[in-house]
């Protein structure tokens, strides 16, 4: 049996204190202890600060000696030169961890903080303490209750994250959320000078809240323990990797950053490769992924069916899944057959892509192809292009309506995705129908389960990608 | 003296007769009459159809020899069978052009169908009628009153488009009209059986109205001709072209959207490599570049200075600018001391990218660091990340305030580009302030001149494509 990792304690802390607690709500000291407040902390929550009697009408205590009982995990908010000294009263109140918002040490490039980072590190091993960070944000449990800002879903999901950066953090949280994607945790850990990277895997790789991981990284503390943790993991979650600092600049931004020493970009492709993790370039492409991972089950063929948009839009969506390496293969035979016989006037020029602009007024519509190309063996996953959607001189419609035109009747046994155009307009578009229209068209589509794209062409690149994970997890599986 | 292209008094009617024209709101029989009342046509509008004697409170004619008076242009909605019929009558009206609407031909793949576009264009030869399409949405001319959408906006601008794809044309105009992008017109021309790409392309050259060219095609009629045209065009006029039917199944697309037989993808690269056009794979990049060229003064220099954001996007914004080719030099020494001498605590750490959310409350802030760069010799191009924004216990604060922080103050020499972050929300954050925000923020930069993109890997690759083309612009002019 496996020993429960030490963060499964750490993170399920009975009392939380914020030291460099704060009445002023642009702070982050106010931000730790609204965080816990509005996201429902079930434990003791204790502000920290000899200026402040009460904050957010909890009483704030002048100093972690001063609050009673044990304490077991702190928020570190106050000055790099005052956290030793925190220790100290820490381990007076048994506190197992210290998550340090606390910054301006290696990252700063002045040797005297990279110094005192040191002594903190060496002060809080010799007490018994674990530190996550320091200069991170955080923890991210919503189950819990416990953020790192006040924007974030509420509500708990399967995707574990591990960001080195904390307002990436936030951005993935955000770019996923909008996909209707969850997070079990997310844990973000700037300099890691006690836990790393690897750490937080292993974590995350027992966690059973969590089925897929995603990892902002900046620099790899140990290199071949990464390699081992990520072959380990790999077979059974998937891993969905963003690196940070692949170039020159990148690298000088990594150090000044969370003071990481970036590799190079070609070692890292090499070590991605060969432990099946999955390489992203950024978080708008870690969010396509996680999508697939989150609403699909598996699915291991190429073979892909497009119905709706226009001619011009069908065109360019063939050539784009085409450079991304799906196949669009021609409507088959026996397709064409039933569209005859179900009298549809152009039974015999439709095609895959099918253009549903030149179907006359025969009642078949887009989720009748769909279901055509789902219920027929040559296709292993579909596309629906869900349009901006214009609604030329056409009585409104409810979003539920548009989305159940192309929703598949009954059970659909093959991976769907739909594209749904962006529309990032300008105030003085806010609030028209088409807009309006499309944002409940986006709710719809995420309550149906089904992961949504701004294009054609990032749909089909991150179905080839997890395709090509898919089929390297079988390929590993069939070999042991 | 060159001679006024034939299109210059086509697309300067006086009186517009849409054959087919209908009272039912979903068909475009409908959709043209309303789109001429409604756009401000000035010339005379004469719906046509037997079955109506008004339509949109316009007088209706039965068939366009009743019609009192002369007819310069012709929109056709009538089916393909009627269609020869219909010229006999142009003829006597005195029509110049016609629009067919009308579809069903060589795109069938039914040979009867080609056969009757055969005669069509027979017909229209020997009565001396131009046409544009078959298959076509036509002409979008905002400053005359002529659209093919109602949805599309009223204001011109400089930027001509000729898409062989009708729908497609419509997506140009909303994706560029999103990021401020107003046309002078554009022409969509489906099979192309007279007029053809090079024709447009002809025109839009003499155009004063027009200073860029964006195109969508699918094949090519003439390749010589087009090769040369393009090469003729592009040191004055950049032609931006998406190629669709690149690969076998946009071919097939391609090929049952408007007949067009599209050539192999190398061939392709070579011509537009050759004639100084530039090749985009979508809509999306299409706009990307168009707002470059749209909005600034020409530009060659690859060395970009990048403010704002947090840590992670900002090495992640390293990364994405060198592999999209840009320079992200360090930042120069003199701007480190001007930094030093402004007492801005960070001067020392802060780096390029800068990251904003480092510095303290001095109260230097993002415009002040861009103010610095622009006047930097060592930078030839600036990059300012807004944020998504987030406000995190702040303040409401108005769009123009944020846009600010940003703006330089005085004359900026620099080109400038904003990231915005793309926030495809659901309709239960329609009305969150963080979206309102965005959406007014997106208004205020537009309003500034500043072309925007969602993410900064989209604006480091179509500045790079854009310095490419002046660069090859440049040593054409000056090896002649």
């Amino acid at each position: 049996m496996t020993l429960p990792h030490p963060l499964e304690a750490i993170l399920h802390p009975r009392s939380i204190a914020v030291t460099g607690a704060s009445d002023n709500p642009v702070t982050w000291g106010n931000g730790y202890v609204r965080y816990l407040v509005n996201f429902g902390f079930r434990g003791n929550i204790y502000p920290v600060n000899p200026k402040y009697s009460e904050i957010m009408g909890l009483k704030t205590y002048p100093s972690l000696l001063a609050i009673p009982g044990p304490v077991d995990y702190v928020i570190s908010c106050i000055p790099a030169s005052d956290v030793i000294e925190m220790l100290e009263a820490c381990l007076q109140k048994g506190v197992r961890a210290v998550q340090m918002f606390t910054a301006r040490f290696t990252e700063t490039g002045r040797p005297e903080a990279a110094q005192l980072e040191q002594e903190i590190l060496k002060r809080a091993r010799k007490l018994g303490i674990r530190l996550i960070g320091p200069n991170c944000m955080g923890v991210y449990y919503p189950r819990l209750g416990m953020s790192f800002g006040d924007e974030l879903p509420k509500e708990s999901g399967a995707t574990g994250l591990i960001s080195q950066s904390g307002g990436g953090a936030a951005d993935i949280v955000r770019l996923c959320g909008q996909k209707g994607i969850r997070f079990s945790k997310a844990i973000t850990y700037g300099n890691a000078i006690d836990f790393n990277e690897c750490d937080y895997l292993d974590y995350f790789a027992q966690d059973t809240e969590t089925k897929i991981i995603l990892m902002y990284i900046e620099g790899v503390k140990d290199g071949r323990r990464f390699f081992e943790t990520l072959r380990r993991i790999t077979p059974t979650k998937p891993v969905i990797i963003a690196k940070g600092g692949r170039g020159n600049a990148g690298t000088r931004a990594a150090s000044s950053h969370t003071a990481s020493l970036a590799g190079s970009r070609k070692i890292w492709e090499a070590v991605i490769n060969q432990t099946g993790a999955i390489s992203v370039e950024n978080f708008d492409e870690m969010a396509d992924l996680a999508a697939l991972f989150y609403f699909l089950p598996p699915f291991c063929g190429t073979r892909v069916g497009i119905v709706g948009g226009g001619g011009g839009a069908g065109v360019l969506a063939a050539d784009q899944c085409e450079e991304a390496g799906l196949d669009v293969i021609p409507l088959p035979g026996e397709i064409r057959e039933q569209l005859k016989s179900r009298g549809v006037a152009m039974w015999d020029w439709i095609g895959n892509p099918t253009d549903m602009s030149i179907r006359e007024n025969d009642k078949f519509g887009a989720g009748d192809m769909l279901q055509l190309m789902a219920e027929n063996q040559n296709f292993d996953l579909l596309i629906a292009m869900m349009g901006a959607p214009y609604r030329r001189g056409q009585p409104e419609i409810s979003p539920r309506s548009h989305v159940e035109q192309y929703k598949l009747k009954g059970n659909n046994p093959k991976p769907l995705l739909a594209i749904i155009a962006d529309r990032s307009h300008g105030i003085e578009d806010y609030d028209s129908p088409v807009a309006k229209l499309t944002a409940g068209v986006r709710t719809e589509v995420i309550a149906a389960g089904i992961p949504f794209y701004p294009t054609i062409g990032r749909a089909a690149r991150a179905a080839r990608k997890v395709i090509d994970y898919y089929r390297k997890r079988e390929q590993r599986s069939s070999s042991l």
